[in-house]
């Protein structure tokens, strides 16, 4: 394969080049010099895709549910791309386990894109990564989008923040550890899929989130609790059906248009602190820093007084 | 009370007077105008006490056991500060249960100092929050320090890089959900406890646990596994002392040296970034990111070249 150009890279991935699209998401990650141009002339595009986020505790069958979401969503004709997220990695250094076998299954299929967004060495790394490969998916026109995360912690959730729809997924019978996190979960999911409902204690499980549902304040989106077996594709379709109607809700009241422009502001926020962190790294601040940094291991300067002392000089 | 200056207050703190140690730490956590001087003050005087962090599942019984820790260090005539972080309560509103009875069963024992380290309104804050509540600690003499967390989300593990010593609680039978934070467990465990004890299973999570750190790369320090029953006490003096051990082993090898200027090294580039973002908000800079985040709203600029013209109009 010969070099393109960023231009020629471009329109390619817009003709929907698979590898075009998977090396303008490692540019823009990477911070090549050309994610600037990247950025720039694919940023107008966007806002057309609905972005689905699944998350749910490793093991709940969350990436079996997001393939057999994938089939839908082929089977009706349409494109979709997946972002598989593991923010847990820098302990673990490991990839998501059946991503492979996963990618292998849609191999040949130029309908779907599945993108591994592993950790580039640290956390924030895959927040800043994730929303830019979402801009790029949504802005070559796959109007459907898939963010599915492992765990249920801070950086899914701020992960799951980038989805117009987010879907918790469950078990029957999940234990007293997840208990703590229901409080949370309930208030990030749109819609909660009770997977493995060929377990025991799965009337249990949905009314148990039914109920949590209903204790809180009335919101004008009142999730739905859908009882799947992703392993044979029951109640797909169910969840499918509720996504869209989410989004369909979202569009009819405002709140899509809302939520946008929160989030929009948010990806500024985290951009304004990412780009001053990267140019104080690689600049005669760096110098300064490291000098301070030898006054604070001293225990001569605290560090708050020496990043104000930082910021002043500048 | 009548109002006392800064200095009287880090005068009072430093005789241990329990009013003034929380004002301090309310001082630098609401970010007072006289947090500056607090923090450059106390400072220097900080490096001596042993952080202990305790992180687990919630529900494993990690306040039960730092209160049996508190019990002991207390019977051999010692002071300790206990630093109970939530950062989960931006979802739930929730403060720790069972703290207020806790702090009852202290009141009057001059030498407990606890503190509740609740979210306010986002978790930067905590995080931000918790290690100068810990420099306040260390500061004014206290010998031993509790940090405890609840979960082990991201945010758990960050505080507990505060920590010198980390103490993993998890019970027998901990389920599936837990199995992928093992990982990240078995990394950040300096002393995993295997807490309630009297029930089944103790013998298996104990061979589990010991049989998965036998697995990883050979390790300076073998984290030792111990089952307690933190209700009845039982088991209580054998975490105690491992504490003590790793504390001598960290000493002894040049870790400790090393580990605290990571951490300084951390916090400085944490506070540089929390000063940043801080002075953004409040100046022309603020309007400028207004006016910014609507050409991002309309969809005309990407984020990450609005950081860029921003920084670069500084």
């Amino acid at each position: 394969m010969t070099t393109r150009t960023t231009a020629e890279l471009i329109e390619a991935a817009l003709q929907r080049d698979p590898r075009a699209v998977a090396r303008l998401i490692s540019l823009v990650e990477d911070h090549d010099p050309s994610a600037t141009s990247i950025l720039a002339t694919l940023f107008p595009r966007t806002g057309s895709a609905h972005v689905v986020g699944l998350t749910g505790a490793p093991g709940s069958g969350k990436s079996t549910l997001t393939d057999q979401l994938i089939r839908h969503v082929r089977s009706i004709g349409e494109e979709v791309g997946i972002l598989a997220v593991d923010p847990s990695s820098p302990f673990t250094g490991g990839a998501i386990l059946g991503d492979r076998i996963r990618m292998q299954d849609h191999i040949g299929d130029r309908g779907v894109y599945i993108r591994s967004m592993g950790s580039r060495g640290h956390l924030g790394g895959v927040a800043e990564a994730t929303p830019k490969a979402i801009m790029i998916l949504d802005a070559i026109g796959i109007p459907h989008v898939f963010v599915e995360t492992v765990g249920v912690g801070q950086a899914e959730v701020e992960i799951v923040e980038s989805a117009d729809t987010t879907v918790v997924v469950v078990n029957p019978g999940w234990g007293d550890s997840v208990q703590a996190n229901k409080a949370g979960l309930l208030e990030i999911g749109d819609i909660f899929v009770v997977n493995k409902a060929d377990r025991d204690g799965v009337a249990e499980a949905v009314r148990d989130l039914e109920q949590m549902l209903d204790l809180g304040a009335t919101r004008p989106w009142r999730p739905p609790v859908l009882a799947t077996v992703a392993t044979t594709g029951q109640g797909i379709l169910s969840v499918w059906e509720a996504a869209q109607e989410h989004r369909a809700f979202l569009e009819s009241t405002g709140r899509l248009i809302e939520i946008r422009s929160a989030r929009l502001r948010q990806e500024l926020h985290r951009a304004v602190i990412a780009e001053f962190m990267r140019r104080a790294e690689g600049t005669a601040e760096n110098d300064r820093l490291f000098t301070l940094a030898a006054e604070v291991d001293a225990r001569r300067l605290d560090p708050w007084t020496a990043a104000r002392r930082l910021l002043d000089e500048r």
